[in-house]
C-alpha cells in the first residue's frame, strides 16, 4: 500500500491555531490516506458523524442495501484499489450485521476499518439500556455497553480503539489505522455518538500526514545475507521456478515479482490465492500450481523444480490444494517468502520480511550465473483462445461448465477485473489464462457464498474513483472493467446490492449470473439430491435488473442464455459494447450436476 | 413454554438397547419439544447433520436465502409458536452472518437455539488452517478452532455447548435446551461435523421426555405473603389499574392476566412491547401506554392510578416511553412483577418470580373486596371502527400515515398475527386498537430494520406448523392470517426471503409495504436531505414477487398503490380474499417526510 494519491490539501486547508470537528477530522484523516469512497449503512448512532464526510471534498459516502453487503464491499474496494475499505455501521444491529464481512477481510489479509457509531458518553457512564444494546445476563445488572467490541477485540480484528477521551482521541484514531495498514487486517474504531461535534486540535493532520501512516521499508542487518543466500541457491539450482501467491499482492510487489519473472525468464506459477499476480499472457507463465490439484501438465514441470521460489506465500487449507502444495517435492528445494519470516529449503527460518528481499532480489539477480539448460525451453500456451463457436450440432445444446470456461478465456478481456464468488465454478478457474492486464479477485480461502456481488460492486467504486482521480490528475490509465462471476445459490445470499449498480451511473460491469439450480458445489460434496442442497425455484434472474432500479432498460441489458449458440452471441456483444453505459447481466442455465474436474478430484479426496 | 404438542411416539420408537446416530438423537430431542421447522443455511461442515433431520417425521427444513434472514425466522417462529425457535448455519461464514439475529432474540428474551456445524474434531486437534475459519493474529500461531464460540458466550448467548466427547454430547444438549428454555434466551450448539454419525445410546430420550425439560413451576415458601400482600394493596387503592408487558408473553401467561382483567374489570393498559397481550377489543382496555409518548387520553387516565399492577414488565429505552413510564406516578404506587423479582410500591424486592404470583393472583382476587367507586365508569372505545371511505374531494389524494393507520385499524382481522417491522409507522402502532385475538409481534426494543420480512416468513411457518398440528389432532383452533408492515428501507436489508413465502405454498401473509422513499425515521433524526438518507430508488416493489419465484402470478397479488381510494379497494380485496392461496402484496406511496406524531415529539423530547 504505497502513499499514492494522497490529498495535498490536507495541511493547506488546516491551521493548527483553529480547532476542528472531531467528524471532520475523522473523514480528513481518512481521505488523506487515498481512500475516496466509504461503505456503510446509516443508523441513529452515526448520523451526526455522517454529516462531516460531506465537509471533505472528494470523499463520497456510498449507501448499501446492508450492513453485510458494505462490510463486502469495503473489502472489495481494498482489494481493487490496494487502498485501504472503509465502512460505517451503526451500534450493535450494524456492527454485528457486518461481522462475517469484516471476519473474511481478517482472514484474508484485507485492510478494512470499520467505523461503529455508539452510544454516547454520558448513556455509557449511566449505563442506561439502550435500543440496540442487548441487556446484561442477570436483569439485576445493567447492560455492557462494551459488549459488542469485546467479541471483536483479538478475534476478527488486528486492533480495536475506542473513543471516549477527546484528548486521546486523535491518536487513537491515527494508530488503528497504522496498525491496520501493517497488520493487513481489519480494525475497529468505535466513536460514541455525541463525538462528532466536538473541537478538536487538529495538529495530527499537520504534523503528521497521512503518508506517514504507511509501513515504511526497513533492512535489517541480514537482508543482504538472506538475499545472497538466496541467489546462490539459484545459481545452484538446475530447474529453478517462480511461484507467486497473494501476499505479493497485499504488500503491492506485484511490478518487482513481475520484474524479476521477466528478468530470470523462470517458468512461473501462481498459487490458488495468487492467480493473475503474475503476466498469465507469458509463455513463461506455466499455469496455477495447487499440489495435486494442479493440471497435469502444471504439475509435471513444477515437480522437477529442485528451488522453487514461492513469494508472498499464505499457506492454507485452499491454497495449498488441501495440503498436497509440497507433496512430491524435496523441502530443501523450497525458498518461502513470506510477511513475516523467509525460510530457505530445510535453513533456519530468518524473521524478515519478503518486502525487504524481494526488491533487492530483483536489483542483485544476475541471468548470466543461472544454469538454463533445463528451463529455457520450458514454456506453455494454452490450448483456446477464442470464443469457441459451437459445431453445427452443437449450437442449440445445453452449455457445460466446460464450454463456459472455454467461452470465458476469450471473453474477458485485457485488464478486466474478475470477481469470481465461492461456488462449483470458481474451482474451474486455476484452468483459466488471463489476458494481459487483467486481474482476478475472491474470497478463495474464507469461502463466504454471497460474497461477490456487493464486493464487485465495491471493487466497481474503486475503479470508478481511480478512473476519476487519474482524469482529475491528467495521468493515463488503464481502466478495468469489472467482470462477476456468481452462481445462483451465492447470489441469492446478498442480490439486493445488484440494484447499486445501477444506481450509480457511472458503473458497467458484466455480470455472469450461473443458474445450475440450486447449491451445487454442497450437491457434490453431500446430498446430490437432498432438499436442503435446493433454493427458492423460480427466480427470473435476467428480469432483476429492471425491478431493482432501472425498469425502463435504459442502464441495463440482460438476456437469460440456454445454448451455446446464445452464448457466444451475447458475450461477443458484451465485449462490443464493452465502454457504454450499461450493466450487462448474463443468466446462464447450466445442468445443477455439471462441475469442474477440480471438485470432483477434490471431493473424492477429502 | 408449556410442554404441549409433544410428540408421544419417541419412546416407543426408540429403545435404550440400540444405540443411534447422534445426528438421530438431536433432531428426535428437537422434535420432542414440539418443534416442527428448522431453519437455516446449509454448509459443508452442517450437510451431514441435516441428513438425519429427514428421518424424524413431522419434522421440516426450511431453507432461507441466507443467514441473518434465518436467525431472523427462527426468531419469529419462536414469538409466534411460544416453542423453541431452531437455526442450523456453518462454520464461520454462516454463523457469524446470523449473529444480529440471535443478538435480538437475546434482547427480546427469544428461545432460539443455534446449532453451528464445525470442523471435525481430529481438524480441531490437528488446529488445521481451514477454510471459513480465521487464522491466528501471528502466522507462526495455529488458528483457534473455537475463536467463534468465544464470541457468542457471555454476549448474545445465554449458554454454549460445544461437543467433542460423544460421551457426554447428549446431556450437553439436553443442559443446553433447558438453559435456553428457562432463561427464554438464544443458546449456542457447536457440532464438530464428523459427529453427526456416530452412535449414541439414546436413554435421554426415553429417561427424560422432551417434556422434562421446559421449567416447572415452583412456589417459594414467600409465594402466599407476596400474593396477599399484593391483593391487600388493590384492595386498599382508589384506582387500580393493569399495564400488560412483554414476559407475559414469554411466559405463557397471557390467558393468565387476560383472565385477571376480566374478573377483576380493572382499566387496563399495555406497554408497547407488550401490545395485543390484553383484549384490546375490551371497554376495559384503555390503551398502550408509553409514559410521556402515549396518548394524552390514555395517560390522563393512567396517571390517575394509585395501585399499576405492571405485570412481566420489561425495562429498558423503547418500553418505558425513553425513560418516562412512571413519570408523575407515586412510585409507591407501581406493583412491579418480573420474571426474577417482584416489587410492591416501595417495598422491598421480592426475589421471586411473577410466574409464581400471577396464577395465585388470579385465584385469589375477589372483586367484592374492591373499592371500584373510581374506576367503575372507565372506559374507552377507540374513535375509529371502519376502513375510513374517502371523501370525494380526497379520493384521489396521496396517502398520510394517518390514513393508512385509520385503514389498518379495519384491515387488520380478528386473529391477525401483525408483523411491524422498525420504522417510522411502528411509532404509530399504539394508536391502534387490535380486534380479538389479534397479536403483535415485532423487534421493538432492540429495532434492527429488516427484521420484518424474515420474521413473518418464520412467523408464517409457525401458524402453518399449528395448523398442520390441530388437523392431526383434531382440534379446534383459530388460524391466523400474517399480515406484514415493513418500511422500504428495512426491506432493502432483507428482501430476498420475500420469495420464501411463494415457495412454501401453504403460506398466504398480506404484505403492506410503505415505500416513502428511503430511511423515514431517520430523516426525521437527522439529515432530513441528506444522501445517507436516501436507498437505493427506482425499485418496482409490487413486481418483485413476479421476479423471485411466481412469474405467472399464480400465487401473488400484488399492487402499487398511490391513492386513497386505491388502498380502501385493495385493502377490502385482501380481506375478501384473505383465505385463498395468494400472497398478498400492497405498496403503499407515502411521502417521506410523513411520519405519526409520536416519533416527532419523540425525537423533539430526546
Amino acid at each position: 500500500m504505497a502513499p499514492v494519491a494522497l490529498n495535498p490539501q490536507v495541511s493547506e486547508e488546516i491551521s493548527s491555531a483553529q480547532k476542528i470537528t472531531f467528524g471532520k477530522f475523522l473523514f480528513q484523516r481518512i481521505k488523506s490516506l487515498g481512500v475516496d469512497s466509504i461503505f456503510g449503512v446509516p443508523g441513529d448512532f452515526n448520523l451526526k458523524l455522517l454529516d462531516y464526510l460531506y465537509e471533505i471534498e472528494g470523499l463520497n459516502w456510498v449507501g448499501c442495501c446492508n450492513e453485510l453487503n458494505s462490510a463486502y464491499a469495503a473489502d472489495g474496494y481494498s482489494r481493487a484499489s490496494n487502498k485501504l475499505g472503509v465502512l460505517v455501521t451503526t451500534f450493535g444491529v450494524g456492527e454485528l450485521s457486518a461481522m462475517n464481512g469484516v471476519s473474511g477481510a481478517f482472514a484474508e489479509s484485507v485492510p478494512v476499518l470499520h467505523i461503529v457509531g455508539t452510544s454516547t458518553r454520558k448513556q455509557k457512564q449511566a449505563k442506561s439500556a439502550l435500543h440496540h444494546l442487548v441487556p446484561s445476563a442477570s436483569c439485576f445488572k445493567e447492560p455492557d455497553h462494551y459488549v459488542y467490541e469485546k467479541m471483536v477485540a483479538g478475534t476478527i480484528s488486528c486492533h480495536v480503539e475506542s473513543l471516549f477521551d477527546l484528548d486521546t482521541a486523535c491518536d487513537q484514531v491515527d494508530r488503528l489505522i497504522k496498525e491496520i495498514l501493517i497488520q493487513k487486517r481489519p480494525g475497529y474504531l468505535f466513536i460514541p455518538s455525541d463525538f462528532s461535534d466536538e473541537l478538536i486540535d487538529p495538529s495530527n493532520l499537520i504534523s503528521n500526514p497521512g503518508s506517514n501512516l504507511f509501513p515504511t521499508p526497513f533492512f535489517s542487518n541480514q537482508t543482504d545475507k538472506i538475499v545472497e543466500e538466496i541467489l546462490n541457491k539459484i545459481y545452484n539450482s538446475k530447474f529453478p521456478t517462480i511461484l507467486g501467491d497473494i501476499f505479493v499482492d497485499r504488500y503491492q510487489l506485484v511490478d518487482e515479482l513481475r520484474n524479476f519473472a521477466e528478468k530470470s525468464q523462470f517458468p512461473s506459477f501462481s498459487t490458488y490465492m495468487g492467480k493473475s499476480i503474475l503476466k498469465e499472457n507469458s509463455d513463461k507463465y506455466i499455469g496455477d500450481f495447487l499440489g495435486a490439484e494442479s493440471n497435469t501438465h502444471v504439475r509435471d514441470i513444477m515437480l522437477k523444480s529442485d528451488c522453487i521460489l514461492h513469494i508472498g506465500g499464505f499457506l492454507n487449507e485452499i491454497n495449498t490444494g488441501h495440503d498436497t502444495l509440497y507433496n512430491d517435492i524435496d523441502s530443501d528445494s523450497v525458498v518461502f517468502l513470506h510477511p513475516e519470516y523467509v525460510k530457505i529449503g530445510n535453513g533456519e527460518i530468518y524473521y524478515e520480511p519478503f518486502m525487504n528481499v524481494l526488491p533487492l532480489l530483483l536489483e542483485r539477480f544476475e541471468s548470466l550465473k543461472v544454469n538454463y539448460s533445463n528451463i529455457k525451453d520450458i514454456s506453455y500456451k494454452p490450448e483456446y483462445n477464442a470464443i469457441p463457436e459451437p459445431s453445427k450440432d452443437e449450437i442449440k445444446t445445453p452449455i457445460s461448465q466446460g464450454f463456459l470456461l472455454k467461452s470465458l478465456q476469450n471473453f474477458i478481456q485485457p485488464n478486466d477485473l474478475v470477481v469470481c464468488d465461492t461456488g462449483s465454478f470458481m474451482f474451474g478457474l486455476p484452468d483459466l489464462r488471463l489476458p494481459e492486464g487483467a486481474r482476478l479477485l475472491g474470497q478463495h480461502f474464507y469461502l463466504s457464498i454471497g460474497y461477490g456481488m456487493p464486493a464487485s460492486f465495491g471493487a466497481s467504486i474503486a475503479v470508478r474513483d481511480m478512473k476519476l482521480q487519474a482524469l482529475a490528475n491528467k495521468t493515463e490509465k488503464k481502466f478495468e472493467r469489472v467482470v462477476l462471476i456468481q452462481g445462483d445459490g451465492a447470489a441469492e445470499l446478498t442480490i439486493q446490492e445488484l440494484s447499486n449498480f445501477m444506481y450509480h451511473e457511472d458503473l458497467n460491469p458484466a455480470i455472469i449470473l450461473l443458474n445450475n439450480n440450486g447449491y451445487t458445489v454442497e450437491r457434490i460434496i453431500n446430498g446430490p439430491t437432498m432438499s436442503y442442497n435446493d433454493i427458492r425455484s423460480g427466480w427470473k434472474w435476467s428480469k432483476l435488473l429492471s425491478v431493482l432500479g432501472d425498469e425502463n432498460c435504459l442502464r441495463h441489458d440482460s438476456h437469460e442464455i440456454v445454448e451455446k449458440n446464445d452464448l457466444v452471441k451475447h458475450f461477443n456483444e458484451f465485449n462490443k459494447d464493452k465502454d457504454n453505459n450499461k450493466v450487462k447481466f448474463a443468466e446462464i442455465i447450466l445442468d445443477q450436476f455439471d462441475v469442474p474436474w477440480r471438485l470432483k478430484f477434490m471431493t473424492k479426496r477429502n
